[in-house]
């Protein structure tokens, strides 16, 4: 399967970050174990601060690959336009967050690209993305 | 006269998207029937995924062209920066919506960008568009 | 076609009222141009203050006439019962407005009918209905 | 001076309803002994539970009598229609109310016509009326 | 016993309405069936799409009839005059639905008029009259 | 006809609670006179002040049963629970209450289950339950 | 009759402040006018900047006086306090205002000593206190 | 490593109960599949329609299992006190959902147990208990 | 005096849970410390996680004890039928709150049995409990 | 230890103040019953109708007294500076109230001094102050 | 320029209160500090934790001061008449916090003197004071 | 120090766009100016349409600069992203206005960045950076 991981906006400083909320590890030095551990499948990576350049990706991409997992980011309680090019494209997207969104402020509780996705995976850290690329791998 | 219509996040995907909801055809198959149609006037287009560069745009061409039709997509609701934008521009701006935006979900029935509008048309499908420029060509 | 225009409360103040809003035009004045405008057309028109007396209309028009332009005036945000009307009968209505409605008061944006009609042109003067009524002749 | 009190529903009934709210005396008892008291003034009386018929009223008055009492009744809580005829008529509105409507249920305490009045004047029973029409005819 | 049934707006098109949400029967065909199930009673009938003319009606009636079943439609949700009215005359009122107003959209899910009924008896079709005649009728 | 039916918390207590909102008599007072009534059905009776043993009965019964009558009490304003058992099961489910629910406090006019049945029957005492047995029994 | 009249903050800059909303003349010059034409009654007067202050005032001139117009300024909207000192003495209070309050901001919208008092006069410019004494005045 | 899944009211119907949004699998069938998958682990079960018989399990098993998993369906949506359990246990709790809550009914999407759960994961039908065993048994 | 103590859901967990906010003694040990300081009173106790069963519990003794003590736990938020139900009983009954409700989460600051209690005591941790026996044993 | 009592906004009128709410002794009468059941404590009062003057006696005692109970009356509900007041003394702070206020009006349940004092009794009228001087002396 | 300091309740125990927020230095220890800082300018200063002392302070100063720095304290967040103070006056007000109100709680994110005030500037402890100095006396 | 100011959309239009409200001196004017007056500071300068590209500069400097001025313009209102962005990184940032936010509409009252922000200051127009970079370079 081609997978694609979507990243958005401050998760390139992971690593850096609020370390006691998102962890001591960045994501370049996570997708190479996680390449390792999904070996039968192509994980492709894609990160960016810009709402217009995810949904480009999510475009560009999203008739052609198997599956999509996406941590928007602060973006997950803003965008409808990036749950509309959920929506728009082909391929499944799960939507993943490395804390558990529930249980912080009010405004992080809301997903507005949840209704797009096929499911959502939250509060494992790192480990929901290995969760989600399961779940897109299952079968059925 | 010189006209801009400028399209929001995911019009590009008109034809592939959601088609029950947006139709068949595809933006640019429409634009040159729709040039064709007001030979006496320069139509321009312009689409991008990007809020900043809709209002880049918006601030280029705001200052000369004659009038400006705008389908914003989804950030007609999230967007306070493009109603900044086009009341700071002299050009007269026309919202359209493919679809009657006042009938669908709750959160798309709020613009934000409609107060810094001369008018809004919604719901005739890309003939939302010709009943713009419409609008900005009448004598008044 | 047959087109039937009805215009809902304080409509017939028009060129009287609040000129600064509504303009210095009576609509009995503009109706004459915009039928001779539209001569292939049969355009009749109806004005009410009585929300009642607009839902008898939209009954005893609406399954025979081929499209109506409605501009229901203040009832446009509070009257359930002239939505449930046009949803009734068979021929397409079309939402107007003088005026922005989504550029003034708040308790102005909202459309209590809007769910029920084909689409929505506002904020374009007189000039609204004209350019419903190409709305409903365009040929699709 | 030609004063113009105009009632809205269930107003007919006063002295028949609700007795310990509205009082015993019917206004066709009480209007002789206002226009007893005003005797330089000609008051004229209509009563409608019509929201169009009160709309009709208040366009043919209100551009010739010297000012208006208006009572809507349960319309003074939903009625933007009659706030913009209001709005549209040249002579002076006052509000008036039998109650105190701030002190009794919560949809009672918002007057959707106060902002287009001069005035209002609520909780004195059928003393408001007389004490609208003194508040019309002094001399500023 | 003498029992008024009044409908209010869009009431007279049953049977040629949203079928799938309102049935296929007019109520000019139940009508006959009712009146012969409850012999021993005089059933009478009205119905209007005017706010006012039903608070006439429910004036006119209402101080001499036994009790009276009210189907206000879209007035149910918005119209405080006819609650007031229902308030101020003597004859018990029973609020009926066809449809189950509380499984529908938002705004149909408030009735402005319960707090003045005696009972709500909704989502029987037209049973739901059958089923109030009966609530009126049962010795207590 | 197999019909059963539910009543919830503190419905054990008619008669003993509240008279003068809920009346003097029992309910199991009234079952005797109720089965007399209906003597071609067979009607069964269950009451708990819990929740979970009234989703255990639903689930339990809903099957097999003709129609059921229910009454949840206090749950009526918060189970969604309870509302997701009458969506799973295949009994036709009436939702009754004594009082007019509707004309009480604020959190009393809610139903959570109420778009899970098939109609409400609300405000005749004791005779709600006769009302809802009729309904059930009707032919269609 | 003993009248005493109670003014609010900001109330002392009467003439001096925002003149184009509260008129030109100080309440100082405007009292002997008023003190004039009532010279059958006592008429007294208190301003106070401060809250605890009118509620000292009502509290010790509520229980001896025969009625108070009480124009609360800004507190009108904030102060439970003062509502509760209103309901705890004898005397009749009636609320006053220069403005329209219901056609300004919305916080100035809400009353919260309404429910306490007799009535509301509200937007006659100082004639507010004129109407508010005859209405104390009048035989009932 | 000893895993308690706990599944809360309606569970017990999977397979019967609205199969096209919960499938046609019952819990019963999936267990096996599950212990099968998982044999290393001692994996557990509880079901209950009860909110109390709930909180009674979490209680007896929270301080001894290693991780729960919990689905307490529609309980999820309003039981603070299930949380309270959640909070007061030692085992980490992994909140679970057959379908993607987040694109549901409005009451859905709240969770009241999140904020007390180490994560969440929805959506994936039966295959989310799977990822949440993972999910508790990863190493860290 | 025969006194009720009632503990709602994870009260048995006193000295278990959450020590920084709830103390580190159990129910169980401050029990005796309690009925030897109060020799002169019967005080029996109870507890449930279960709803229903604190009704069951409040119907069998709310007739024949002279007061009773609830600390609802999370109930407390929740539950219309424990409201009802104090209601229908005639023991007076005194709301308990280990810490201070209206200093935490939101939720939590909203009682839904207040309105059906004598008093409410907060935020004294088990003291709460002996301040409630003697606010019930006070002569009045 | 040395106590002290302050109360606010018209609690000087107990007694002569809707006496069906706050009973008919007045403050002035049950101090001394109080400081006689308290012999060994040292027991002061203050009142005031003033939010500044209670601030001030706060300020002034609040670093020296062992205790402060207040009742701020009407000031409960609106004074965010009175909590800061408690926030800033070191003396714990217990907040009385005569009546239920979670009974009564809707925004008399809010109290924006709650979380800054130590606990809440409220109900017991006169009773409330006694319970609060026992929480105070209470060996922990 | 004549610069007058207000501050308001609670500022008198800067440097005893909660230190971690509002710092060890009262406002006493620094004023001397900031005179000294401008000594071209003339800069006075008045507490108070009265609403009404600050409205009489305003209107006292707010004629013949060149402009005025107002650290409100919690009346930042509820008065309306503090606010109506400042724009009756006709010196610049600059409104100050110490802390970055913004990022605090809820209700003290809203400003109700804002809208009067020139600007505004928080969260630099009592640095703000001086920078709202600077701002009052740079040359525009 | 190293300080950089980084504007926000539209404001690049400074000088050209709603003059009444933004002045008429663009920020390059203005910029040699405010670099002439902090000789002894470095200051750059970013400006960006682009939530995304603010988001880039952000995180590209944020971990070297001593500080930076942000206005984020219409962002400040929506973006989430841009508030993560400022926590994530080690300066200090103060947020800045031209105007005075909290006098304008009610969208642009609130700030989501402001909790991640050291302070605010606003309303004193292209005063308001020069004010901030005096905050940031004070002596502490």
């Amino acid at each position: 399967m081609e997978i694609l991981i979507i990243n958005g906006p401050n998760l390139n400083l992971l690593g850096r970050r609020e370390k006691e909320i998102y962890g001591e590890k960045s994501f370049e030095e996570y997708l190479p174990l996680l390449q390792a551990r999904f070996t039968r499948h192509n994980i492709c990576y894609f990160q960016s601060n810009s709402e217009g350049a995810i949904i480009d990706c999510l475009q560009a991409e999203g008739f052609s690959v198997d599956g999509i997992v996406l941590n928007a980011g602060a973006y997950t309680h803003t965008s409808i336009a990036i749950a509309d090019a959920i929506r728009a494209i082909s391929a499944p997207v799960i939507e993943v967050h490395l804390s558990n969104i529930h249980a912080r402020e009010e405004y992080r509780r809301v997903s507005m690209i949840a209704s797009a996705c096929r499911g959502q995976i939250a509060g494992f850290g790192l480990d929901s993305y290995r969760l989600a690329i399961e779940a897109l791998t299952l079968k059925r």
